[in-house]
């Protein structure tokens, strides 16, 4: 279950977010870019920045044609928009985003369920899927898509292994499903493992990345895919309200991050590696080693709940976020510098 | 997983069908009810059979008014409809009609989701409902309905016990949800147990009985509620082309089976307790001991899978129904003899 | 408009009854029929008789298959809904039964809307049709499928001439859209033209007959169209709650209505036809030479409102249909006689 | 019908933007306001810009809240899906956005249809309104809304007297109806009548600006209404993939744009005005006199398709959008100067 916790604005200033990714603001280089940005109206295709960043995005995810728009919550529902039809059945692991925090949008909108596996890690297997599958049946919904979650949010930001994409996909395709890569934090598994984007897209119709987390932009988000999925996608983008204006000036913000805050990745993924060696010193607290830049601390045996260790931190200006009944999740980012790592490890000391 | 095999029409003569209640012929002298049945226009309430159906349903479930539809997958539907808008949640049984068997209706028409509880027997507690609520949140799905199938199909027709459906249908009231109970095989539980339908009805919305299975009639079922509600109902049975003309003929069949078929209820039960005892007898098949006319046969143990009992036992003239990956259903009902049943056991002796 | 009056059911005792021939009821030897009729469970494809009404109407409308629905307001449902998908837009006549009487089902259930064209007599014209159409836009809802209503119930029961469906239906697959033919009373336009029903199908993807209204029987409607068409039908048939268990009760009643009430709505059409000429000479009644079986009377001019004829008529144990604010619908059927067109004749004029 | 053409990108270079204000570009000065915006996590509602811009529209439309939506079409969805369930009917003019220009939104996402009313000028009456109510009936889809555009663009930048609005809105509440005001161009009618905002918003539950058209934002609208529609707005913005991250960035453009861009729309009307009337000295252009900023000319009688006076046009680097099958509009904005107005009428006359 996925209920973020808004931070108290009452609280003492805040020193040290670790609450989530989200919440990096544009630096002022990137905000210099957005000032200078050329833009022209974005839904009759006539802004030249919006374009750039739609070709480059495309470009770098190996796919025909990208589309902008103003959140990855909408390329989730543009994607499954696209994919499904009303009374569809889509395929994911049970901790999904789509499933957890888009407030019902698949069904609410597409009309499809969303199938959760279990799974540790946020993974789920061949075998998994394969089970899942029921054939052709009128008495139960049909089964159009396979979802995957690059970054896996929810299992601690693991990042599935390529070859089990590449057969998870197989399975799916062979089955007649489309496939779609939620890829909100996919420049975190690229940076982490060093596969290529357009690797890891390749067996998926669509797939998108998120300007807003790592990459430290305002807003926006790309979706990815084959001319006609992208054609398709522009109806929704229309209908959803997705379709803006002089959006350059975001998009500039989006190209500044794939210029300048891609690599800068790898001191997140090593803040976050040296934030769980110390966590995982501290009593009560256990640890998964992370992939990527999600820290998650099982406090379940500290004889505190995660609220009340939020509440201690954030009286000492660190926020953090709690995930379910046991757990406090830590996220490191461009706002995040080393030495905050080591006040936050000091801090859960003091506190126990 | 819900997969009903179609019987294959190509078999030998049908001598035992224990595949479904549901596949119940009209008697000679439900027919002949039917062929006197006064009628008139349905959908402008001007038919009398169909008036006194619905008058006669609504009392017995203790509700102020009901609706008559033609079919229980219809009554699941447009309860959902009345109670949920798009994106809720529903929560149900893991294994629950809605989710496996009705093509994804759900969502398809609602847009809601149904979230589905595990638990054995087709049962989950309070505890369970309490875990799997979320609260108020912009990024979840509101969850707005419980369901509870009564009895639980899949769990083996076990019957829910009233204290039981209280307390969840208690707790569910309380966070703001509706409750709907999905009546199929109700009445198989009023004559299993000896408690009153309108007791097991009381803590629920809404609750519909189906007239196509043990009750033996062609079609039929009626949905009962408030009246507001059932006003709704109105709606939705004009849009989901439930509405109908001289659908009386029908009516005097259902109410030729509350008259005739409902206390011999009682001997499907000791027909299927009888056949579970049999089987229980035959090496490699788990029994679970049933509640009502549901025998369910595990035969994971025997070194055939069910879909190779069923071939065999249909190449002697017996049908059942193959559930899932591991096990065999066999339903009792009103075709059913008990000279049938020994026939069966001993079927069953001579495959193993 | 639409808006049907239920009528009064502490009126007088109803001796002719105009009001729809939705209204007639099954005869003696129709209820014979279905009392004999062999049975199977339906939803499994197994009912004999029902099997046997898919394959009759298939071939009597040329079509690959058929399916068997307890309406027509869910066969117009279920080819919206394999048609359609969300958000596109269906062009019809302004008057269409999808529009104003069924409960805004082509937007609930399919997200469709429905572009009403305006035109005497519920016909528009290719030049209409044409006008109509946008061309792909991502600012417009997507044009996917054209609807005729025949006969046109509020043109009057007007017979679309099968020239201009055939030039109607060639520019909507031009187009690239689909065609649809509600079909409630195209036995009607059949027997009236003498074209057959397979030619007026042609042209329309599906097509669907109707056997409660001139046909007589209790309930039931047969949608058609190509195999692949009717396979998606089936997943919707089980989602909307239409499928059935011994439905060939039903079906036995179809089967008969074939075989002995098509023919006679000849009868009906010269009941209108007498009852439109006795009328014309009523002062302030104004009557359009009726096609088939529904003869509109405008008393605009009568100095007497539609629901005020309506209650005279219905004092004298005459029901007739109020239909918007300025008319009056009487529907000739197999249950109004020549005599009882003369009766009214006489009774209209009297009451003025 | 509404087509907008997108402009030819091989074109020679474009002078004189007419084509929508729309395309109106950030000034510097609202870039910088931009560049220093101080901003946070908008969806935790964290982002302070964006919750004074809220605070300052509410106040502003007189309403109790207030949300920030990337897009004037979301808010119309946003608004539809808070005031509407599947299967109702919105009342609107035919020419109405919802209708011609978002997709098919309102039937996609909500399940309405929007019902249009025919009237000059892109208004209707109160009689009208009242002859399109149905009362309630279980054969029609409930009438649930009450949407008006301020000013109607396609009736020609019209502004709606303010008595008719509270004349309609009060039917339609008496009715049980909700009504909303798609404002996207209410300060034009503000500035161009004198009556205050909230006044006008004042007998609308719902009411929204835009800040991308006169108002010269690069994106963002804002919706308002009573704390508790808005709180509902939050879950569909969620839903829609609305909800964004530093989207104070874009507020900040919006709230320079109602320090400085409002009162200035008076200079865009004087252009309008000069426009027209500079216009209707060209033969075979027929003009309507402005009531704001919108100029349509239609050229039926002058021997020219719209296309072809548009191609010229813009072959003198004047753009202007074809509307329709005879009318040009001409749309003036801060980007379009009183010397512009002179060169675009010469360049009519010089054509002819």
């Amino acid at each position: 279950m996925y209920a973020p916790t808004p931070p108290n604005p009452d609280a003492p200033p805040l020193r040290i977010n670790l609450y989530s990714d989200t919440q990096t603001r544009p630096t002022r280089a990137m905000r210099e870019a957005m000032l200078n940005a050329e833009v022209g109206d974005e839904q009759l295709g006539l802004d030249p920045t919006i374009n750039a960043l739609c070709a480059r995005v495309a470009r770098l995810l190996g796919k025909e044609a990208a589309i902008f728009l103003p959140s990855g919550a909408m390329c989730n529902s543009i994607a499954i928009l696209t994919h499904c039809r009303p009374g569809d059945e889509i395929i994911a692991h049970e901790s999904a985003h789509i499933i957890e925090a888009e407030g019902g949008a698949p069904w609410a909108l597409a009309g499809a369920r969303v199938h959760g596996l279990p799974g540790a890690r946020g993974f789920f297997s061949a075998d998994d899927l394969r089970a899942s599958l029921r054939g052709a049946s009128r008495y139960a919904a049909p089964q159009t898509l396979l979802e995957i979650e690059q970054t896996s949010n929810l299992g601690g930001g693991a990042v599935w292994p390529l070859a089990t994409l590449q057969e998870l996909a197989g399975i799916a395709h062979e089955a007649g499903m489309a496939t779609h890569m939620d890829g909100a934090r996919l420049m975190n598994a690229v940076v982490a493992s060093g596969v290529a984007a357009a690797d890891y897209a390749a067996p998926f119709d669509t797939v998108w990345i998120d300007f807003t987390k790592g990459l430290g932009a305002p807003l926006g988000a790309v979706l990815a895919g084959s001319a006609a999925t992208i054609d398709q996608a522009w109806h929704w983008k229309q209908r959803l309200g997705g379709s803006l204006r002089q959006a350059g000036i975001c998009a500039a913000g989006c190209l500044y991050a794939l210029d300048h805050h891609v690599d800068r990745l790898a001191e997140d993924h090593a803040n976050a590696k040296r934030l769980a060696e110390g966590l995982a010193g501290v009593a009560g607290i256990v640890i998964e080693p992370p992939d990527t830049n999600l820290v998650y601390a099982d406090v379940a045996t500290s004889g505190r709940t995660p609220g009340a260790w939020a509440e201690s931190l954030r009286a000492q200006g660190i926020m953090v976020s709690v995930m379910g009944r046991t757990r406090l999740r830590l996220c490191t980012h461009l706002d995040v510098s080393a030495a905050d790592i080591e006040e936050t490890i000091a801090a859960f000391a003091a506190i126990n």
